[in-house]
């Protein structure tokens, strides 16, 4: 098996960090840089030495303190300015110093960007593009030429956007990158434009796109097929507006629709955690529905969905989950049934099949909770738990003898404080903590009282939060509380319903600490 | 001008609803439908009438009382049972009892599905497929044939595939609806089956895509340059996995790349508020990353980049953002947002223009709450109240002096208890109530004590009510609060933001209670 590669640059440290929200520290930086290591990318573009001195710190731990096994970083900077020769252009030996193998170097290749906004001719242009390469070349540097709005300037005017890649090539680049800047050229022309970029260049192409028309996977697919033998893209599909093309789809489509090489053999099931350990880093929640390493990317909860999912995996499943590290979820609602529910308890508990006596009281258990305004469709964690205790065997870690929340508003701000006894074998812990709000406050309060029996709580954080009215009558009707608290690694997802919003959520803070420490103990075990 | 139009099918209701999480009452489920028929969307696929009471109550009522100005409801099922008649079929005549105009109908199109999951024979399904469409062809509705796994049929089994399509044909379906059921197949297979079925039947043709591979919307409008003349999707790419094609990316791609006609003329400015709203109504955070609509879609964080798009749009905008209903966003100094709000102060307040002091002041105060977590899309009656208060005119119905809110769990069931002191001119009353809950609570005893001065709202109830957090790190962070309430004429939409629910609450509930009493006032008036 010979299959052809693709390289991969990711740009998650240059171009996804201007999402809106996105920060990272120095120590975050490196530990995305060794976690894109691991995954086997070939290039990290890890910032601008020069415009961001966090970044240029980056680069000089990188080159003396990581050995990385897979990956060469690329320093990002632009060509030099106008009227000044490169080698005094601060910029360009910010990168010369930063220690990184490989300069991404962007410039203009659309002629209308040349005259409106940089203000310059033509030619005044291409010569910038071609001394900034061949300064950095001659100084020993690989050059990667990032063509700026390429798609628009070929649109435009072809032959003024292929100058400005001649210029590149003039000056020894070693890749030409056409970039989708304004992320809105359809596919059809992205690879139209690749593919005389190949015909007419012996520097290979490379593909940068951007998603302001939903479409940076399909384009950066279409150019590797015209012949790109780079992809840039970012992690999660960060990056400014709508983001740029997402490697957690551009990869396993690649690998796997298209039977290229684009991580190293065996490295393709990890996308998945580098993807969440990623958007941890980030602080931002996952897209659940994100192609391939979405939580809910392989959940099926209408009931004939699940029945054919059961019976032969191809009736709903593009591809086996495992291959790139995630796995088939069977949402239990009450559209589903039975065998979502059957599959479920199969692992929980081998010995009950279809009619056992137990099966049946559980399937009541679970029919009177969703009666209640219970569902369980996204709330893995409470289920596990209610099934074990329809069958007696839910671990009683912790025992909540009394709570009291206490919310009040003077002339201050609000402020909640909560009250709770617990008990933990047969010894009781009091204790009280104050929040933002009575929830934040109960749930400070519980783990501050548990953390003493259960020292793994302090790693514990909620991460999403969302109540709703049940039967819809008002504040009088039941609410529904959900919660994914995580332990930064597993997610898990709890619920609780109550005509009290602190009682729901008391309950779905509960089911998340017993899953936590179920989870904790099994993994002693 | 005179673009060729392109059928819009909308599913969020059918479709949609399989996503993870997302629950619509019959309320929500009418009001979407009121939605999707002003934006102008074509065929409305509103449920399943026999699997779901639910969606049978929706038809009853939209038959009964909706008066659709642009769409036309498509009410889904299967084929017939195998080795029954289709005029004995429960689903089917559930379906004709529906009173909507057209039936969707999903059969089996790939050979291997047919065998493996449905366990019948190739001749039989297709005598299914026929028999379905005939019958309900001959019983007066228009029959939608929706091809399940057809791209996976075509690729195992082309023959077959088509056999399908032609039974479909012969019933006398009015669209061959082509769907690639597992969202895997990458969209030069989609454009190339299409090319072939368009070619072979005169029936008009349809596509239908799910986004497993994030590549929905690219083999949508391949499909489309093929010859589809009808689309289908969801509004947010709502759906089951990893969800449909995002109808808020196809239409504006549709109609703004590629040159087509999808929605009435004068519509697509309406999208971003209909997507919103629809969002708001599922209780789900938009993606604000998302193409077109998104909050960020053209946000420039970057300095270069903000430099570049106040020079020319065209520096970093694929597109005016207006034509979508959008806005750009300079995330540094934000000067959008202006116009929206025009049209609202044209109304309460005649006299200012556009450069008025107080307009700027208005703006001022929006864009300081919005970044606190605000978001006044689906609460006219807080922004209205927002306003007045910005100019001086907000009547001044009450004065909440001080609240307590009081919630405990002992040995019984929990209970909350509020107190509340409120000035009314220069009376002052105090009084407490007890609920469910520290809302329900803090509800009964803000009405109890102002009905009072207002007996008016003795009649006023809340509708719905719901929360979410706004910023997404745990139960610390700040929650948005919505209510509906009603005098039983009017809803009164309201919004309130604090890191704790109770005050949120609070905030929208005291904006509700102006709301109503403001309505009264000014009938009386």
């Amino acid at each position: 098996m010979n299959a052809r590669t693709v390289e991969i640059l990711d740009t998650t440290l240059r171009d996804g960090v201007q999402s809106a929200g996105v920060v990272f520290s120095l120590e975050d930086k490196i530990k995305l840089v060794r976690a894109l290591d691991s995954l086997g990318v070939r290039y990290i573009e890890a910032g601008n030495p020069f415009s961001n001195p966090k970044d240029a710190e980056l680069f000089r731990f990188a080159r003396d303190k990581l050995k990385l096994k897979n990956a060469r970083l690329a320093a990002f900077g632009m060509t030099r300015r106008p009227g000044a020769a490169a080698e005094d252009d601060p910029g360009l030996r910010a990168i010369l110093d930063s220690g990184a193998h490989i300069a991404s170097i962007v410039g203009k290749s659309c002629a209308f960007q040349v005259r409106e906004v940089l203000g310059k001719t033509l030619e005044e242009n291409l010569r910038m593009i071609e001394d900034t390469v061949r300064f950095l070349t001659e100084s020993g540097m690989a050059v990667f030429f990032d063509a700026e709005h390429f798609f628009d300037g070929y649109s435009d005017d072809p032959d003024y956007a292929l100058e400005t890649l001649r210029a590149a090539e003039r000056g020894g680049a070693e890749r030409l990158v056409l970039c989708d800047t304004n992320g809105g050229t359809l596919p059809g022309a992205v690879a139209g434009a690749v593919k005389r970029a190949v015909a007419e260049f012996r520097t290979p192409i490379a593909i940068h796109c951007h998603n302001d028309a939903g479409l940076a996977t399909a384009a950066t697919l279409l150019a590797v097929e015209a012949g790109a033998m780079q992809v840039q893209g970012t992690i999660n599909g960060y990056g400014e507006r709508c983001g740029n093309a997402n490697l957690c789809e551009v990869i396993p489509n690649l690998e796997l629709k298209m039977g290229l090489r684009a991580l190293p053999e065996g490295s393709l099931p990890e996308l998945l955690s580098i993807a969440r350990f990623i958007s941890e880093l980030a602080n931002l929640n996952m897209d659940e529905a994100m192609p391939y390493v979405g939580h809910n990317a392989f959940a099926h909860k209408g009931g004939m969905h699940i029945d054919g999912v059961l019976k032969n995996r191809r009736s709903f499943e593009h591809i086996d989950p495992a291959l790139v590290g995630n796995r088939r979820r069977l949402l239990i609602s009450e559209v589903a049934g039975r065998s979502a529910l059957l599959t479920r308890l199969e692992k929980l508990a081998p010995e009950l099949n279809r009619d056992s006596e137990e099966t049946v009281r559980i399937l009541e258990t679970l029919k009177a909770l969703e009666a209640d305004g219970y569902s369980f469709e996204d709330a893995d964690g409470s289920l596990t738990l209610r099934i074990l205790g329809a069958l007696g065997r839910r671990p009683a870690f912790f025992r909540v003898l009394d709570f009291h929340v206490f919310s009040r508003q003077a002339s201050g701000p609000l402020n909640a404080q909560a009250y709770v006894k617990v008990l933990v074998g047969d010894r009781v812990e009091i204790t009280a903590d104050e929040g933002d709000g009575p929830v934040n406050a109960l749930d400070l309060a519980l783990r501050k009282a548990l953390s003493r029996f259960y020292p793994v709580l302090g790693h514990m954080r909620l991460q999403d939060f969302k109540v709703r009215v049940v039967s819809g009558t008002g504040t009088a009707s039941a609410v529904r509380v959900r919660i994914d608290s995580t332990d930064g690694e597993t997610v898990f997802s709890t619920v609780g319903v109550s005509t009290n919003v602190i009682e729901a959520s008391f309950i779905a803070l509960s089911d998340s600490i017993d899953c936590l420490l179920m989870h904790k103990s099994a993994g002693r075990a």
